[in-house]
């Protein structure tokens, strides 16, 4: 079955009512299953994880941002996070048996219902990006230009939204796109030493001659006294988990510090570890169907 | 969901119609899923390869039982294999969610009703086995004693079935039981010194002290110009995939010998491998709970 998850973020973290709501008109989508809830009162923000067959994936986003804009005004909402509007940003994450291509589509499809039926503005991020500028989100919006800037810039040309009007209702705009699964991944060091972290973590992330899709920042664990290596993996298949964990490895060794373990936050695709058992078995020939529960469910 | 496999042997491997026939009244079971047919002709023996949700398994397991009862007529079949019965070896295997102790249950369970309904002796084996000798497989039958010896010892005390009349029809008996899964598993050197191979595939099997749940025999490969140490894992959770990858690579450094590749033939169930991530990736606090596609299908 070909599968896709979205993660789309709403500007609402403290009414758990409404923050249900909104779940519910998107899994009253058949097929649609809803992974994660979660609330952030001072962000004032929720990100509901769902996961569903393709071709369910932008009805059910659709209804979600829909209701968003039914419940959340944004002219009353405050919260420590940035954002343009209800439905702030909502992604699609290619899963089983899909193509970053499919996404990208849906992507476009969604802006499009959601520009013309819902008429909110529509800009498009990441892999789904129609202006090279747009691409990244941190481009677009960010604590200095969020919602209260845009009202007055949406007007301008290059605030032209990829769909929908050029202005900005209580609902505000949506930011739509498409992106490669994260993995959040943690190493731990036998060392209470940050400033090696810290080298280690400069060594390993992609913008200071690191690892392509690596983000990496260091932090010291006072529970356990030990230094940690915080990534995010970008994009597993081109940059595998084994190939982050052996490069702060190695880069630790510089300074005899040791791997004591490493850790897996939230949820991580089959393939990813089966990437690096196959890596370190020597497993040359291994097709991922020979899994038995793939064969059971794919 | 709490997921059974049973790999029923057949004595039917020439008329494809009667292994179809047995097959379609297994797969007549709702939730059943047959994931491979093999066929021998010189065997003149089937295995049928199916999984099911635990609470399916013994009704479907008893279908094909019952069905290969009235296809298959012992006094007319010979082959190669040694066999019992009609419905020869039936080992139930735990996968995902279900303990070895349900599986015994489901021998037992399915044992006793295919000695009182369909009148057919029981043998109990492997975990399931009732008698300590009945344990391993080729102490009940051999090519020495099978069905038609069996006809006249089963009047003797030693060989009463665990379940069943002491009286052999037709149909023959029937073997039933629960084992572990089996994976088979090979690693490739860079060697084509047998005698190397031959040592170390006797340093890594259980009976000349080697790991535990480990068969081992050594090949060499024409095609590749390699050894090859092919083993068999009968528990891969107590003796896991890394540790006889990583025990091969070990005995074969002692010769200067490395490993080109490793090879895993046919399915492996995904926690044997998610085991060698979690241990070359030092992932200890990782659960599998947290692979995103056993939260969609667990």
């Amino acid at each position: 079955m070909k599968l896709v998850e979205c993660v789309p973020n709403f500007s609402e973290g403290r009414v758990k009512a409404r923050v249900d709501e909104i779940a519910s008109s998107i899994s009253s989508v058949e097929g649609v299953r809803i992974l994660d809830i979660e609330m952030d009162e001072n962000h004032n923000r929720s990100v509901i994880t769902f996961v569903c067959p393709i071709d369910r994936a932008v009805e059910a986003a659709f209804r979600g941002i829909k209701k968003a804009s039914e419940l959340i005004d944004l002219d009353r909402h405050t919260g420590a996070h940035p954002r343009f509007g209800a439905a702030d940003v909502v992604p699609f994450v290619p899963l089983s048996g899909v193509t970053m291509d499919e996404c990208v589509a849906l992507a476009r499809e969604l802006g499009k219902r959601v520009g013309e039926e819902l008429q909110i503005p529509v800009f498009l991020y990441g892999e789904a990006a129609m202006r090279e500028e747009r691409r990244s989100l941190e481009n677009i919006r960010s604590q200095g230009f969020q919602y209260e800037q845009l009202k007055t810039a949406i007007a301008e040309e290059r605030w032209k939204p990829d769909f929908g009007p050029s202005s900005v209702g209580k609902a505000g705009a949506t930011i739509i796109g498409a992106r490669d699964f994260l993995i959040a991944y943690n190493v731990n060091l036998n060392t209470s030493n940050l400033n090696i972290g810290k080298k280690i973590a400069k060594a390993l992330r992609a913008r200071d001659g690191g690892l392509t899709f690596v983000k990496a920042l260091s932090f010291y664990l006072e529970d356990k006294k030990m230094v940690q290596i915080s990534m995010n993996l970008t994009n597993f298949n081109k940059t595998p988990i084994y190939r982050a964990f052996e490069l702060v490895k190695l880069e630790a060794s510089r300074y005899g510090v040791n791997v004591v373990e490493s850790e897996i936050v939230g949820l991580v695709p089959l393939d990813a570890l089966l990437e690096s058992a196959k890596f370190y078995l020597q497993l040359n020939g291994f097709k991922n169907s020979q899994v038995l529960e793939k064969k059971l469910w794919g």
